[in-house]
């Protein structure tokens, strides 16, 4: 690890009583809450594909997305995040101007997920601008929410509304720790992902994981204000948006069909929408609920592809 | 986190009882040894800057070099590495390839360090390859080597040569996490850091840290055969590029003189050299011991700088 990125990042944060050591040394030491399992998860965006520099875009909003998407998969398992280290490649020119922006923009959200930073890396290039977070967090043995847990007959419910998150709402992420905390109080959670890659493409692979379907009622599915404004721009219908677009950082939860009416009927703390979508079948792949049966879902979304 | 990668890199590995719940999920979750604390390091390899793919560095080498740079961090604070996650930015024309290759170089070193693989992120794009290799691991409380404990009157003590690693060592990274784990056992260590950027700069990074300075006795810096061919090549001295070349991944220590003498008097369990090569001093700085006193030293070695 080296010290020049932490020169503006460490000076926004106040000492942390879980750093035994902080930044500064070959690694940082950290005191993990007893008798809880350690959570990791690591995330790297890179300018021309995540994000574009520029109008609409500025390095304090990528440092702030890089924290995020990491805190997203955390909340994702109901994990609470704790720590976090960051490695950044910046071009040589400008390079400074960035990196501070880029502190910011990941300290201002640690400070409001109570996040220590611990460490980092920087690297100087020619190149365009790269980050990579890796966050720390804890749960207690056993608690953390999977993938491959869904059961046929469990309800399908989803955080937020979709579509049309690359209006803005993809660098604005606001991951929801503190809405998977307040569920994983209320009621067993048979499995979670967070949607980055596309509602219909994020339930898929949940579905794939735990070897069962899901049956989806396309009418109830929460679409983003932004999708139809999407929508009157190209012409692609806001439903779809909400389907593929991806990047809405929501969470997918899928509970016994009573724990789904407790946690519906339930007061909650915070203004996340919370929405039965659908139900877990046994039949893999996806289907769309239609007034006599049940069409097949084409699963949409963003993959990173090679050639080979 | 995403899957793509780690569909090369797992395959590779035994199953292992430290993840409760491995790659495939949004996070891992891992069981952390019970009253340790948690070491973490990360650090990001560019091509072109650390690495150049082609004759004489192939994507495997590549792999084992963005492990071993944290394996070696972790060294320099006599943690125990435990578990590592992986995030990979690759060209999407040969990027399969590629990422196989980094798969093969991580896992075997993993394996051979006793590393759990817990998780990765993949990204494709029309750049270069850029790898971030989180490490974790674990020490006892109070137990980690840092840099701001050494005292005036500490010898120095450094493993291994220095000099020349461009010609191969850079990439053939041998972190010194046995060697650590062994001095922790039979001596008290002040004061330690791992030579990524120079000897004299890594050195006066520790003495800095620690309100010291140090006195080198030159004639004793271990000079390694690489820098006596690179001698050859470019004119510069020998020991020059012993202490400015950096990439050499061995450890420099600061013990109390009489656990020095133990230290090096002791039967050692590996063939690594370890050489006192001075001591340290009140006066801040580097300084050279000559037959009638001291010089100053100048502190060169391998910076990452932005213009702004």
């Amino acid at each position: 690890m080296e010290q020049e990125f932490l020169d503006w990042l460490m000076p926004r944060l106040p000492a942390d009583a879980r750093l035994e050591i902080g930044p500064g040394d070959d690694a940082a030491v950290l005191r993990p809450p007893a008798g809880r399992r350690t959570v990791v998860t690591v995330d790297m965006l890179t300018e021309g594909v995540d994000f574009r520099l520029g109008a609409g875009c500025d390095p304090c909003q990528v440092g702030h997305k890089a924290l995020a998407v990491g805190l997203s998969d955390l909340a994702a398992m109901a994990a609470r995040p704790e720590a976090a280290v960051v490695a950044v490649c910046l071009p040589r020119r400008g390079g400074g101007t960035i990196a501070r922006g880029i502190a910011d923009g990941i300290s201002g959200l640690a400070a409001a997920h109570g996040v220590a930073l611990a460490g980092g890396d920087t690297n100087a290039w020619d190149g365009p601008v790269v980050v990579s977070v890796t966050v720390l967090g804890s749960v207690e043995p056993g608690a953390a929410w999977r993938r491959d847990g869904a059961r046929p007959g469990d309800r399908i419910l989803a955080t937020g509304r979709f579509g049309g998150s690359i209006l803005g709402r993809h660098l604005a992420v606001r991951p929801r720790c503190a809405e998977a905390a307040w569920i994983a109080r209320q009621v067993p959670v048979h499995a979670a992902i967070d949607v980055s890659d596309g509602l219909s493409l994020d339930l898929a692979r949940l579905m794939t994981a735990s070897g069962t379907g899901a049956l989806i009622d396309l009418d109830r599915v929460p679409v983003h204000p932004d999708a139809d404004r999407l929508a009157r721009e190209d012409g692609t219908a806001p439903l779809d948006h909400a389907l593929a677009d991806g990047e809405d950082f929501e969470l997918l939860l899928t509970l016994a069909p009573d724990a789904a009416d407790r946690l519906l009927a339930a007061d909650r703390p915070f203004a996340t929408l919370l929405t039965d979508i659908g139900v877990v079948a046994d039949r893999p792949g996806l289907r769309a609920r239609t007034a006599d049966g049940a069409i097949d879902l084409p699963v949409r979304g963003f993959l990173h592809a090679f050639d080979a």
